[in-house]
């Protein structure tokens, strides 16, 4: 399960300088949200610069690269894609030239309504290089813009574009930042040094020594011009819908997000987990790294020993030979191995925040159950994944979902554990602190908070939002 | 702080094969005792073939690399270096030919008398490529070899190299092992499927899904060749000395050296700091990733909350770009950021495993400061660092060790910690669960195993050796 | 002074495979055209895939990269540029997708009303990702081909377009080409094993062992689909206007071109030149490798001996590291040396294909000097240069262009001949022997056979297009 | 048919800087030497540094490997290798530490004792890395300069090796140059700008825009310090070896070798066999590049007119892709396209240096006639190639030498030739200018300058070399 990306966007005042080291900083804190490819637009008084290319930030840029980016004021964007679409053209930020200038775009989200969009834009012979939605983003916006000025046009393409966004532009030499309506993907403003900047996460805020101002709010538009901020609420919606995954897994701990740290989200949903499954064990233990604070949590509220029982290999790189076949045994080992004597003749409660295959977590139930464990019982820091994400998170198809086709007992069976406990939805969401309407928990319900083709929408589920003027 | 190195050697039987890429993984589970270098030399079948370079193992070896490694034995490497030595002429296994034959050579520790013995050589007219003390032990060996067969070789060689080495050499189609009779480094046996290997650490052998046979002994020699193993006894001390910093430092936690499993000894120690030094405070906290299993045994035993303060980022690659002077702040930031609420008007106990300068942990308490904790009591899982590591880790020289100049209580001053507690000697040993007499403790005492030119040697210190016929 | 490209489209009949591999050899054949990018875009199939990058066809693609580049069909090209404009995003083929499909372009030429062209475009709303010309064709075909069929819709596109282009695209599984009305660029076609193929000259067809067809005509469009070939002649200009320094300087001499074998063509320029501009001397040598061919011809002419003066050195890579200001001497000797002996005492006739600014002609004067010579008559085997070229060929400003402000006595006195002489007009159109009237000569004469703006353009000097249904 | 290596050493005076730069374009220079490896070691006032990789000149070293290698004083080298032998470990400066310091060898030639020196060294207990003859003599001097001071030393050295040897030493800060006492490789010393120099060929000297001063002498050692230059005649010899397929094929055209020009003797050597082998044909053309030098002296000699047939493709990089068996065919043509119309109907004169195996030679007869050459005479600038060379070409093995197997008439059978001709002994020594008994020729005789183990040696061929106090 995989977040699609990171988005920033700096503004310096016109006698500050060197945006894009700021950029490459806030990226690199920015990494665990998309580490295939990395980009950076910066404008240097004349034009845009862009550089952008496949592999880790510290890969992706050198001194010499940044130092050709000159300019105060720039935007960057780290990329996570499958193996299909991994492509520099895919790569962000996505620069392209109209009539009145040019315009570079970073986005994180997925729009539902992307094909048909498309489709209408070719209709009409628009022309793509792509098979990014961001690149029907850049398109739709260029045509608002040559017919409207900024808050108008931004209205205008929030008007046609359905799903989730979080938008970063360049455009000429100003920042903008918009999130939809829902503001189901994250994005924060932040405040540093002769400057303002727009981030997917508070980390990257904290990283520059910056202040967390507040999130961007669903329907706002920001645009940052030489140090400066203006903000025009460009829609509103019956209620917000915050992607629930972000708090349980993709967000970094130490992120503040729509006011809430994500720590302490994380604890509570252990703890919430431990009240509702409990399990006569004498070791609490995570999956490292994602069910860490989770189990934590199960700990705190269990007292039940908390103990390290998986140590994660962290070297494997982006060139690392795998095992064949005849050594699958190794591929497990290669990247989680296990701490024997913690294991041994123990009864376990084996902490993950999710389960998607269910393939991973028998091998890892396998694994521990060889070095000795006496009992296994599994507890999962979200309900069942029941349906595949639109709004932005690369899960896996209805089909491979484990959880779409059987029943709490018929993935326990499957994945050979003693017991299976997932949290409930009241657990989740009284975790987080959030009302349960102002989540998107789609994955979890199959109710999306907008209409998706081939989708079931119940009315009371989908949002409505309304444009202000 | 630092290791030296990672070793490993393989020999299956005759009708295996692929000793290379079994190697390669062996690397990769070892990949933390030394990032800057890799190598692997294998025979096969008429003579030995060697791939190294610098790098990470994934960054090293790609699939092609490792199928011209050919053979069903062989022997690899994993380095790290300050960066004065950093060159590829140093980096192991080290092969050279003589009369009889080849030779390749890794090693793990560190020569006392390596200045000495070189000189000696040179006087003869022996003529050296690099600065390596495994450059001096190759020649010795060799010489030996002319003279005596194997066992006596190899006792000749123990009678004249003193300090520490973990050594592993392809000799022909042959493994050898030999650890130093103080068995300083450490080295460990495993059975694999269709042979044997040995290597630093069990966890090499844990990912091969091989069974750990036992450590190899100080002053033992082990043979294998076509997948089968002897031993030769070849020096007895009148105690070992095994390296106290393997266990509160180096080592993986999931290892178990000389029959200690490493997680279990750093949660003791935690758990004796916190009898030693408890402090009146509600959050214990860990510095990671190296004072987590620490903090761990602490929290155990006083029964203080354990809670993440302060995240790691992971993905710092080798070309990462530093900041410039005016950036400071965020140097520290890059690579650690503080969870404010978990800090925020709490006192925290914050757990490291040693102090070496200073600097870090002064920087880190101002950090947890600025992010608003009341009070700030720092515990180390090792007593003070007094004196330099001859033995094969690259700490510090005696002028920059904070403790060699200063008490307990103007560290605590340096770093600005409202306290500040170290495990003492007697919590360290008995956490470790091997009598003091048994382990190197030169760093924290000043009082070394081997003689060292320029340091006391107390004769109730030093071991004696007895070479066995 | 550069050329602009390489292009070459290759269709097999179905039951072939390994395109990919052919156009890498005719790429190779074509690289003296650009060194700068390669690409190959081929039909797999079902969709349209593209590998290019910065560097030599050795450079950028490599087994494992063609063994991706499957199917039947394809095109490719090679590129130089100025280092302005020098980026990826400028390479080619140049993939988009569209309502119908898919389109890759591969351009070889030059347009002078490109800017209006995309101005128009950009007004109606059009967007761009890079400022190259080949962009603009791109945007118009596929406007074209959504509302006529094809040769309507490549009819439609040469009514837009102004200029010199070959143009080689890849629609779908067809391979077209299409020569501007009046020829400008070569283009031609060649039968292969299996299949046909076009390119920029024929040594591509020669390299893949295929049969040298004939040249596309100007304003024709060929259509090659699984190994069969169709025409279309969509227009017919009064006189083509075929570029001249193509035979003077860009091709290779083995390629025949429009009927003439290029090596033919430059023994006979040097001919001529010996007839028109006679010297006293004893030795006729070149300045290599371009003036080679054309010092033959005048060492035939004039029976004066050739004798080899100057050697090149063939290994500057793209990572050389130029000499600084104070070893300026040693930047030209790094690509020339002299024979001394040769030179020294001799009067000589130096041979060169032309002078643009004069300064390396100067450079190489003194150097002969330098090594003895007597006296030094410059040969040169094209006319003054005494305007820009806008149609394809990146030779430098007028302001830069040496001949626009000097006469041939002032020329002479800057780069400190004895004597100088250019081939007359007369002369090298003798030597080419295609009718004055037919030929593009206007960098030799300033005036264009299309209008340029702010360019004189004198009726009876521009062709007339009719375009045919 | 292959050289081994080029050498080069620079010393300026201690104010001076930046050696480095001038020996990168030496070594740029003397490329055509070697293209395998190359590298550069200089004394930066306290040592030795060096850098040295697989690759051009161009890229082995860029501006920051060039800016470390700081000093006024180092040597460098480009090396040529059969890909059995080709590995870093081979590579040169050979850089070795002993008692007294430390020295850096670069060596051009073949030692034909090696295996002796070498068995004796290492029965007395060395120890080697490589495979190579240069350690063995980096070995030996060593040894020598522990018991004497330099120029015994060096004597001593002289009196063990046996073969061909340009030597070219960074000791400490010192240059030494050491040529055979039979002066097979070339040497030569060049003044430069505050210093002198040494290298194998003097156009390296004409880069750096030097006097050529003379070449070292047979049995010379030149010590070049702080930009001063001492001789020494160590060795004098009944009379000189010099290497007789330097000047027909390995040195470029515009050196000056042992007081001949290369490209006068290359001339010299078309016009005897022109002399000798007339030819009733209407074209020379060469075989590019080799036969170029010499086709321009048949031509000029026999009256008949020189043409290009045959062009070659310049582009083949490190990574070129060679085509499978079936694109036999294309193979020939990716490095040479005919110029058909110059061929077509035509009688040809097609001249070459040397024939080696005779394959290529019958694929270019062919591929000429294929383009309609209505007749083919070869004509070789080398009389038949009868033996091996033991003394630092890498030619062939006796085996595959077609003229050790077949007299001349079989040969032109073999490669489909309707004449065939070499020049003569005669024609040859002649054409060089230097008394047969002065050149070793071994290869077109079987009699070597010096005994071979296994291969014939008149008494009278020998030369002795005489030892000088």
């Amino acid at each position: 399960m995989h977040d699609a990306c990171g988005v920033v966007g700096i503004s310096l005042n016109e006698t500050a300088n060197g945006a894009a080291k700021s950029i490459y900083y806030s990226l690199y804190a920015l990494q665990h949200r998309g580490q295939e490819a990395a980009g950076i637009s910066v404008h240097d008084g004349k034009s845009i610069r862009t550089h952008r290319a496949m592999g880790l930030v510290s890969e992706v840029f050198d001194d010499a690269q940044i130092a050709l980016l000159r300019g105060h004021v720039g935007i960057g964007h780290v990329r996570y894609a499958t193996s299909g679409r991994s492509c520099i053209e895919n790569s962000q930020p996505l620069l392209v030239k109209y009539k009145d200038g040019a315009i570079a775009t970073a986005h994180n989200g997925n729009l539902v309504n992307s094909t048909q969009l498309r489709e209408q834009l070719e209709e009409a012979g628009d022309i793509f290089y792509s098979t990014s939605d961001t690149e029907v983003i850049a398109h739709l916006f260029v045509k608002e813009l040559l017919h409207y000025d900024l808050p108008e046009a931004a209205r205008a393409l929030m008007r046609k574009i359905v799903g989730s966004y979080s938008l970063v532009f360049l455009w000429g030499d100003t920042v903008l930042a918009l999130r939809d309506p829902l503001g189901i993907k994250p994005l924060c403003i932040g405040e540093i040094d002769s400057g303002f900047m727009v981030a997917s996460e508070s980390v990257a805020i904290d990283t520059l020594n910056g202040k967390l101002v507040r999130d961007v709010k669903p329907g706002e538009l920001i645009v940052i011009r030489n140090g400066e901020m203006k903000s025009y609420q460009l829609a509103r919606s019956t209620r917000p819908a915050h992607c629930i995954f972000e708090y349980i897994y993709f967000a970094r701990p130490d992120s503040i997000m729509d006011g809430r740290l994500i720590y302490d989200v994380r604890v509570n949903i252990g703890s919430n987990l431990a009240r509702e499954h409990p399990a006569c064990a004498d070791t609490v233990t995570p999956i490292p790294d994602s069910g860490i604070t989770l189990a934590v949590g199960y700990h705190q509220h269990s007292g039940i020993s908390y103990r390290e029982c998986l140590m994660k290999n962290r070297y494997i790189g982006r060139t690392f030979i795998m095992p064949d076949q005849n050594m699958r045994e190794t591929a497990v080992r290669l990247k989680m191995n296990t701490i024997r004597p913690n294991i041994e003749g123990h009864k376990l409660i084996l902490v993950d925040d999710s389960i998607v295959r269910g393939t991973t977590s028998r091998r890892i139930v396998n694994m521990v159950r060889k070095a000795g464990a006496q009992e296994v019982h599994v507890r999962i820091g979200s309900p069942p994944i029941l349906a595949p994400c639109y709004l932005g998170i690369d899960m896996a198809s209805r089909d491979e979902l484990i959880a779409a086709h059987k029943t709490v007992a018929g993935v326990e069976a499957v994945i050979e554990a003693d017991s299976l406990g997932y949290v409930s939805h009241e657990g989740l969401v009284d975790a987080v602190g959030i009302p349960k309407e102002n989540l998107c928990m789609g994955c979890l319900t199959g109710l999306y908070p907008v209409p998706i083709p081939g989708e079931k929408c119940l009315a009371e589920q989908t949002r409505l939002s309304e444009y202000l003027d």
